[in-house]
């Protein structure tokens, strides 16, 4: 079991802080996107479970809607990049890591993500392309940061 | 590197050992219906992938059959809500977040998934969107738990 | 707020250490996964997203093609085993795991994710399924280890 010291200022710990507030953010961009998928179907008068076409009066279908399935697919995307993401952070977190690698890579990807998740939405490229690319390169970082520290 | 003290009983920070209950059972639900996923289709006689068809004759499909399709439909909405919820139960945790908080917190979605998970296999409605409901309110609760914690 | 105490060496914690490591080897299996999987896609002529189907001249289909399906398939596969283990290990990393229990569990999950994804994307049973199965046990050992270790 750890220590826990409740008294600790969260300010003696400012990669931990950067972490919280990244972990909020990040949480928020993931229940934003998945939230609005259902609100979305809702509105698009086609049900995917049968039980909700009864229900709605809808046609049911085995494939969600374009708009639906796009925004599914950000959904899906921000997930596979966002849950290894936090792990690595919280374990850079316990390791040790220096705020001055921790907080530009945690800004970085949180910056990122936020854009591809809006760009992607809006079907903008190259902007999603790129977008993808600085939150993949933030992850490399973070686990290059997290090796070093460990080596 | 955290400083850890194994010597220190678990009953000293109830908010950790609720996470780990919690934790327990979530992943819990998670394997169960990933691996009922698994063999729903086995008894389905229809296969995804062209090396299972020829291994067990069956034929092969691009998409699942109706009742497989459902278990993994649960499994997909089991997974967006509970691990955001695992990560940031940790983050409250460590941020030495309240029992009185964080077990109402932690038993309302640990209760309100399992019942997801059963009403949407049995294709119960309103109970569905009652449980996801309930277990989004809980999300949010624990989100605003942390972020009044660091503040 | 946790106390940090970052002059802790980490080889005084073999547990952590492991998880570490443990934790980035399958960030990086679920990274190759993924990322190969829109390198194919970018291969194989065929587009998801209308606005990659006009930037590249592709025509833009509702399924991906057989080949990058597998490997999504793969990666959801992985991401359903992997987000839970790692999860799970750093719970067991903080309620004070022994490394003699830890680092076997760790070693064999992680060699059996690593084969599975390996023979899944070559489509060889039934290896497929022998080593999805060292990876279930390794994850049921694991909750096993943790209830034991806070009853």
């Amino acid at each position: 079991m750890i220590a826990m010291h409740p008294s600790l200022a969260t300010a003696a710990n400012p990669v931990f802080l950067g972490y919280v507030y990244t972990c909020l953010v990040l949480s928020l961009n993931l229940l934003a996107l998945w939230v609005s998928s259902g609100a979305v179907r809702a509105h698009s008068g086609v049900a995917i479970n049968p039980e909700d076409g009864a229900r709605y009066g809808a046609p049911v279908r085995e494939l969600d809607p374009p708009a639906v399935a796009r925004i599914l697919r950000v959904h899906r995307n921000a997930e596979a990049a966002i849950y290894p993401f936090l792990i690595l952070g919280l374990v850079y977190v316990l390791v040790g890591g220096h705020a001055s690698i921790a907080i530009p890579i945690f800004a970085a990807f949180t910056g990122a993500r936020i854009v591809h998740s809006i760009v992607y939405l809006r079907a903008l490229q190259p902007w999603r392309t790129l977008s993808f690319a600085v939150s993949l390169l933030a992850l490399i970082a973070l686990m290059v940061a997290i090796l070093v520290t460990v080596l």
